[in-house]
């Protein structure tokens, strides 16, 4: 019997009270947990491998790497060594860091797709500086988006809040994820005016099961971009790395013009990146984008050091046999204690939910009980795993969500 | 007599060729080195308080700051040990720090228009989340930018570069700077569709002279958004701190409603925020923004260090003097070898014009000059001094400029 904590600390709810006074909603965006259970902390105090504490002193066993970054756990030796010895020498500097052309040329290397990098701070200015860069390319405006799919929180694909205007979105034309008949007639609307198809390695919008990509629509994709000169866009921020390290659609063999990376890139610290095609160079060199910290040195220092690590080849395989194992785990103890449940995605990016829990006020009470017995775990949004997540840490994950499902009944 | 050293060394050089392969055009942005001299270095090692080191071991005295982040010089020991100290603890965690609520507060305390803070990445972050804050505050779409001001580098407020619709800026209005007249006719023009007055706290548009505000321009743009209902926005991402903690117009005793921070916040480490008034809480807490390292731990670790050692009082009168002593000096250097020069802007973000250099031809020539004599100045955009500047700095820059404007006859 697993230990089961009460609901919120006094740490926790001195911070929230603080919180309201001087930050809109007391925390604002996908970090926000009122949404999450009444048992998720919104403050974490440390991280440790596949451990975070909150204000409380609460171990939780992580599910979610802080959505997707910590790829070799939180903490890692080698990022952080490299982060500190960038540290010593500088970090943003007038001029570009010798690393930033290191990383580059280590990132086109190992992405097959690649023949240029550009750095920047969010995910979203990744996808913004690939669309941009389509734009200028094709010299059109139109930009094929699957409906639901998100691409950041920038008003030109925003899917939610107020303040987008109908002109921030006027030449977006949507599409359905892995029908390749609806992003063909996506295009045929879009006509002579068609600059880029967008599209994510795999359905992982919030709220839903997740849909691994058809490799038949992926293919036809490549093929309708080719046939109407548009540029096919591969927004990778979600799935960086964490699929393969040449980019997720290379096991397919459908290589993107241009893609979008972030997350995990450096472990944490605060990395986009967009690689695209020498038939690009000109049209990227011809937008203007840029950013104050877009090439600060210790981000790129923490990017180089991660992905030398996961080119070992180590990492990779232990987040896969974690996350079949935890896969494995959670459908036998569903079905010990009577749930139905659908685990989808790649089992690295795992997402579960319960049979017939529209709401997903099933998963909201068991994602509850998870975090009550320090497991910290997302209801409606899929999670990531890591290089740390040994058998052991899965193992124990186990122990707790076996009294996660128990208390449910 | 200063030394002059070779224009572009071999580590330079080098490094320019590999570039050239993996990054867009060697280099994108602002960064770009390409337009603003034969001897200015792409590439920079390292750097410590006010002097950085580029890929030939050359030094350079640093009057650039990275472009406005490095308030404090660069590689403070302060906020060095700050980073240090959290990452032993964690960065990009499931949750927020409990720095953020600590930083926040700090903000709060600091600046008089600010009842809330919210933390981003970029610049561009912070500024289209204020006018997507004034669009769900007012339900209107209108936005007043003054013309040929730098708000970011995102579609929406681009100023050049290929890839942008004419969609992205449907709703934009453009006044004059320092002409109340023209706001109040662009206001007319919105007509009942404005949301908001973006503003920057002085005219700092590149390749033209620095324009300090009008008090009665800024008054006038106050009254007109009270009028009008719009909202008003001060984007005081380029001169965050160095002018007011509490906010560049501060002085003036004009309060925007909502205002945009980046650059020094957090001495180099990557962070934006926006702040505002307890009327607008609402609003933002209607829209959804949000990024995968806004709370990462470590830059706000940073900022608190940061504005801590900033609210002892003694950066800020530092960097006046010195910029004083800069102007006074370089003034008398230009009469003394016979050049008509302009010197603009606040003396501690300092710009340099010759007369009737339309071109910017001898500014070009005067700034290789410069480092080719080991300082680091920009000759169409503002500079930034730092707490690092000490009068000793400001001599040596001042011996080695005379040695540039001797070169220039």
């Amino acid at each position: 019997m697993t230990a089961v904590q009460p609901t919120l600390g006094a740490g926790e709810r001195a911070l929230r009270d603080r919180a309201r006074q001087v930050i809109p909603g007391g925390m604002y965006g996908h970090m926000n947990v009122a949404a999450f259970s009444a048992a998720h902390p919104q403050f974490m105090v440390s991280g440790n491998g596949a451990t975070v504490v909150d204000a409380d002193g609460r171990e939780y066993l992580d599910l979610m790497c802080s959505w997707g970054p910590m790829i070799l756990g939180h903490g890692h030796p080698t990022v952080t060594a490299a982060i500190t010895e960038q540290l010593r020498h500088g970090d943003c500097l007038d001029g570009t860091s010798p690393v930033a052309v290191e990383y580059a040329e280590l990132l086109v290397d190992t992405i097959p797709s690649a023949d240029w990098a550009l750095f920047c701070k969010n995910g979203s200015d990744a996808v913004t500086t690939c669309v941009t860069t389509a734009r200028a390319a094709t010299g059109r405006r139109k930009v094929l988006v699957a409906r639901g799919a998100y691409h950041g929180a920038v008003p030109w694909c925003a899917l939610r809040g107020e303040g987008i205007t109908e002109s921030d979105q006027a030449h977006l034309i949507h599409y359905e994820y892995n029908d390749l008949g609806s992003a063909e007639a996506a295009a045929a609307e879009a006509g002579d005016d068609l600059a880029a198809i967008v599209v994510c390695p795999m359905r992982h919008d919030v709220k839903r099961d997740q849909e691994l990509v058809d490799p038949a629509f992926a293919r036809g994709l490549r093929t309708l971009a080719d046939r109407t000169g548009a540029v096919l866009v591969l927004d990778d921020v979600r799935c960086t790395h964490r699929l393969d390290l040449g980019g997720s659609w290379e096991p397919l063999g459908v290589r993107p013009d241009l893609a979008a990376y972030s997350k995990p890139l450096a472990n944490g610290q605060p990395l986009g990146a967009v690689t695209g095609s020498d038939a690009l160079r000109d049209a990227v060199g011809s937008i203007y984008v840029t950013g104050s910290f877009w090439t600060g040195a210790v981000p790129l220092a923490a990017g180089l050091a991660t992905l030398t690590e996961l080119r070992r080849g180590e990492a990779l395989p232990v987040m896969e046999r974690a996350g079949q194992r935890l896969r494995d785990g959670l459908a036998a103890q569903a079905l010990t204690h009577g749930f139905g449940i659908h685990q989808s995605g790649p089992v690295q990016m795992p997402m579960l939910s319960f049979t017939g829990d529209e709401n997903f006020r099933l998963a909201t009470a068991w994602a509850e009980a998870a975090a009550l017995r320090g497991v910290y775990l997302h209801p409606w949004h899929n999670w990531f795993l890591s290089a740390a997540h040994t058998d052991e840490v899965i193992d124990d994950i186990l122990q707790r969500t076996d009294g996660a499902f128990a208390a449910l009944r």
